[in-house]
């Protein structure tokens, strides 16, 4: 039985992680502290530097050597029952005027139910509720997510873009408040586009380089590469980081969380509307985040029987809110941002009472 | 006899501040990463949230009913033995140009001389040395800095800008770098200034109110003020903070001194040059941060009788690079700005030689 010691402790690991993002939205949205090129400063801190440095920790702490396979199953086998159960849905209804056809909702779906934002609240979260057994599970998870879905995902998003290219010419473009970085690569893929379009045909090796080039620009691609590289030779070989490079990276790491938090909260502040995408899409997406991608996760650890804990475990992560990198790339890609926006900000407001929930739900 | 590993300590301590400070100074002016206005972000970010709240926490963890009162005289005494020597050499010879006449260099003699970036450099690294012992004896230093020094500095600022109103008409101008919450207190300063110039009486309860303006706009008034609060109420009453108010302000603080560092780094990029006051004036400044602080220090702590590690930490700690708010003062009253900031970028980029010097020194 879950004492209310237990919801103390949920609540109290949850709170600062909300203080830290109102602070963000309430700075930029109210006090007028930042000016949105000043934010546009702090996120890419966050993004270029405190991410890729709290993903390495995260990853160059998990041993390769003993992930639990089962976990991993699971973790696959929910993304292909989603995969099913959206192509079929689609197949039959979808919300007319979509950009991307019946793909792009497809995995606009998929970016809404399967990608909880395990790196930072997850790992806060639930280590507060089931100690360091939690940090070990979500540290695989985090692993999957990086290194295989979010890469899966991003191809998705570029196959689809190249689709609608070939369909209907070039109708890709995006919002203003892109990030330079961004705008250079965009002009880029424009003048591919452009070749494109003249030779009507696309070619997977061409998803592929472009697909490849994204992953190549972005910082946490390394992260992640050397996080597992290195805990191989941790883990296998016995090297320990040198302590002055183990403290550089704590020294911005550290506050990783902290600044992530802040910077979603800048993000909800540059928002035209929390619910930017209508009460109706909002309740989809959220239905989609936490009802459906929990289901097939509870079907998926069912069918590969976990126990104890760590069936808890791999639920109740599938029932956080969403992550920001799905976000970032309906953004980049243009493709109902939206709506992945919504699930980014209203799924962070009832996170609590749903985490909570299921959190019961569990322990019964 | 010190040790290499001792060395290894100091440097261990040391070279993650220097990489977070490198990683600022390379992303701004080789990377091109952010632009003069997100750095300005970043900045502000540092200046409102980081260091306001790595400054409460440093303080509210000093015992205020157990500091040390010799160590506290010895801290007064340098800073009056530093007032006489400067005024009696500005009285006999000063650099000609200067824009605040005697009482000007006296000012920036103080700046440069007196203020140790005791929050950010001195307690990572001299808890490396010494441990827990530095700690406990830097937050009072730090206490005596943000509660008496800084705020003593800036009424010297305000007086001196009051003086120079008054003897040549509004001669204040600044640069353009300045962020809008200082150019709008610039604005008010100058509806002052002339209504001071047609009244020509300036009066001691105007500057005390344009300092006390300043200190309420300063969120590390408040930081300070709280943080002695705090630490009255938590050693007198043993009052403890909730959970989630200490976690909400560590989320934020645990970044503090990657994101100071950074931040600093920022600062040096942002710079025309390093040496910006040219090399005369760098080489008296360094001077009089390197010999003459410390002397004045050693004089101090042998008059207090100062013993055993409290001593040694008092000198190490005036050794310590310059920090950074005599430069804020300084930018912000355009008072030999180029001197100071090339006392705080000239004298990081020396600083691990000599502290370790001073360190070998003691030691014998």
């Amino acid at each position: 039985m879950i004492s209310w010691l237990d919801v103390y402790h949920v609540i109290s690991a949850t709170v600062p992680l909300y203080v830290s993002m109102i602070l963000g939205y309430l700075s930029a949205k109210h006090l007028q502290l930042f000016t949105p090129e000043q934010c546009a400063g702090i996120n890419k801190f966050v993004a270029k530097f405190s991410i890729p440095l709290l993903s390495f920790q995260i990853i160059s702490q998990n041993n390769p050597f003993k992930m639990n396979p089962k976990l991993i199953l699971s973790d696959i086998l929910q993304k292909l029952l989603a995969l099913v159960v959206l192509a079929v849905v689609v197949r039959f209804w979808h919300p007319t005027g979509g950009r991307g056809g019946k793909l792009g909702w497809v995995i606009i779906g998929l970016s809404v139910s399967l990608f909880p934002n395990t790196l930072i609240l997850g790992i806060p979260i639930l280590a507060a509720i089931y100690g360091d057994e939690a940090a070990s599970i979500l540290r695989q998870i985090v692993v999957m997510q990086s290194l295989i879905w979010y890469t899966i995902l991003l191809f998705l998003f570029e196959i689809n873009a190249a689709r609608a290219i070939t369909s209907s010419g070039s109708e890709h473009n995006t919002g203003g408040n892109e990030n330079e970085e961004v705008n250079r690569e965009e002009e880029e893929l424009r003048e591919d586009e452009a070749a494109i379009v003249r030779t009507r045909s696309t070619g997977t090796m061409k998803v592929l380089l472009k697909a490849c080039r994204k992953l190549m620009i972005n910082p946490n691609t390394y992260a992640t590469l050397i996080g597992i590289i290195w805990a191989t030779l941790h883990f296998r070989l016995g090297w320990e980081l040198p302590e002055m490079i183990d403290k550089s990276i704590h020294m911005i790491s550290d506050g990783g969380l902290g600044m992530a938090m802040f910077s979603l909260g800048l993000f909800m502040a540059s928002q035209r509307s929390i619910i930017a995408c209508g009460t109706k899409m909002t309740s989809i997406a959220m239905v989609l985040k936490f009802v459906l991608g929990p289901a097939l996760m509870i079907a998926s650890v069912f069918s590969m029987r976990l126990r104890h804990n760590l069936f808890k475990i791999a639920i109740l992560q599938a029932a956080l809110p969403q992550g920001v990198v799905p976000f970032v790339f309906a953004k980049e890609y243009n493709l109902h941002p939206e709506i992945v926006s919504t699930g980014v900000i209203f799924g962070m407001l009832i996170a609590l009472p749903i985490i909570l929930a299921y959190y019961f739900v569990l322990d019964i």
